[in-house]
């Protein structure tokens, strides 16, 4: 891999050349982006020099497309043709299964892989990139093909050097499992939001504390961004809602004592999990071609 | 006031002490609570001596609850028959109407104020108290009587002194209100926890992000703590729920990108209203006796 194409100069490509450059990565590191993302993303280091997607899909070995959802699909239509053999293709999008499909339509199979980085916060652009945004982190991969490219393996095998923990799965179970543990909690947030701006008594706004600003930090993440994302994972998200509109629905219900400590306690119970399993690091999950373990 | 008297010296209790230590308050602060706290307490100065609730009750000029909301309903009953003329009892309970209603029926109307200072952090117990944790933040009073008593004059201009900004309310405004923007994120967050607790999908523990950790922070509270606040606060949490799921509802069948645009959109505008109006206090509505402005 001596050229790498970052579609999409923002915190998640930004952190990415960075992070390349920081594994000891030497070669060149094409931005294809907006003329602000590329400028702040030379200064920053995170890219080398800049071109059109035209120009960078006939040099790079690897194109790393970190767009929104909604450009990433654009993005592959535009790649398939002109893509050469040996490149491979990855996004790093937040849902997958939707992105696999355009992919498969437009690009081979052994050249595209699917990818979702499960890092973040909440500063956007380049100018938040940070080298070690992927360390200690999930980095989901949906290879469609279950014979490893000689590319993937490296891509792979560069996604380990960043410090990321490779976990592969389908398509589908990736976008199953964020729709409950990113999509729903951030329509919750947005929930929450919309039902205290509903409600006409004014001191909603003036009486709360520090666990009102929490709940409702997600709600301040751009509309657009997350509509791209809710549009490509409509069904598991409805599932998702469901499943938590159930649980509402039967904490406002529990008129007994024990059903409401019961129902509180659960929810402290798996919180803390969550909390522990931060700590302890996914097992590196890269498995032999074509074994899907999940 | 020369002798104050807190009972329940935790994190609330233990700040009030450091608060009016700080603003000038050098009359004696009596801790009722356990021999951990108390002996905390004398260690941290939030409290400058040590008796029962029997003992304090005759020597304070105020009585400052700072226990759970089951704690202060059954301190109540006990205060009533030993609370001497002229002594104030207050309270920082989380609901107001139930201990507005027990202090009814034991206390004198005159002697008696609910409060709730909207403040708190992550952490309990004395020894994370401090003498600002009032500062900037709303204080609810909910005078039963419309004439001041002198008393109470004195204590609200101490939570000036401390730093507080008094609201006044009826007890039932203050618990239809703090239903929607505590007991309501507290609940979602729960909620949320428990839906993902009952995913049969192993991932749903291992791929997620600092989004799913903010939205599930709420629910590591004790539960025996907030089972209190709830059962005091039924009909108002009921109605809270309601109109979440209600906002759920649409969200899910959302089926149109216009409508689901507009959802997330008020969802964001309202959020970032909430942090505008963090840095604009209330202004102080201490107000004439017998005027509830809201």
């Amino acid at each position: 891999m001596k050229t790498v194409a970052i579609v999409g100069v923002g915190l998640i490509g930004g952190s990415f050349g960075l992070a390349l450059r920081q594994a000891g990565f030497n070669g060149e590191i094409i931005g294809v982006s907006s003329a602000r993302a590329v400028q702040a993303g030379l200064r920053a280091g995170a890219i080398s020099t800049v071109a059109t997607l035209q120009e960078a899909a006939t040099r790079a070995d690897l194109i790393y497309l970190a767009q929104p959802v909604d450009r990433i699909l654009e993005t592959l239509e535009s790649l398939g043709p002109i893509a050469p053999p040996g490149c491979l293709i990855t996004d790093a999008g937040s849902t997958k299964a939707a992105i696999v499909r355009k992919a498969a339509l437009h690009v081979r199979a052994a050249a595209f892989v699917g990818g979702h980085p499960v890092s973040g916060k909440e500063l956007r652009g380049v100018e938040a990139a940070e080298a070690g945004l992927f360390r200690n982190r999930p980095y989901v991969l949906t290879p469609l093909d279950p014979a490893d490219s000689e590319a993937l393996q490296e891509f792979r095998s560069w996604l380990q050097r960043i410090g990321a923990h490779v976990v592969e799965m389908t398509p589908e179970h990736h976008d199953a499992t964020v729709a409950f543990t990113s999509h729903l909690p951030q329509l919750l947030s947005s929930a929450l939001a919309v039902t205290l701006a509903r409600q006409p008594n004014p001191n909603v706004q003036r009486i709360f504390g520090a666990g009102l600003l929490d709940m409702t930090r997600l709600a301040l993440s751009s509309s657009e961004l997350w509509l791209s994302i809710l549009e490509t994972n409509k069904h598991a998200v409805a599932e998702a809602l469901e499943s938590a509109i159930k649980v509402l629905v039967e904490v406002k219900d529990a008129f007994d004592r024990e059903n409401l400590m019961n129902l509180l306690d659960s929810g402290r119970v798996f919180a803390s999990t969550l909390r522990a399993a931060q700590h302890v690091l996914p097992e590196d999950s890269s498995t032999p071609p074509g074994t899907f373990p999940y």
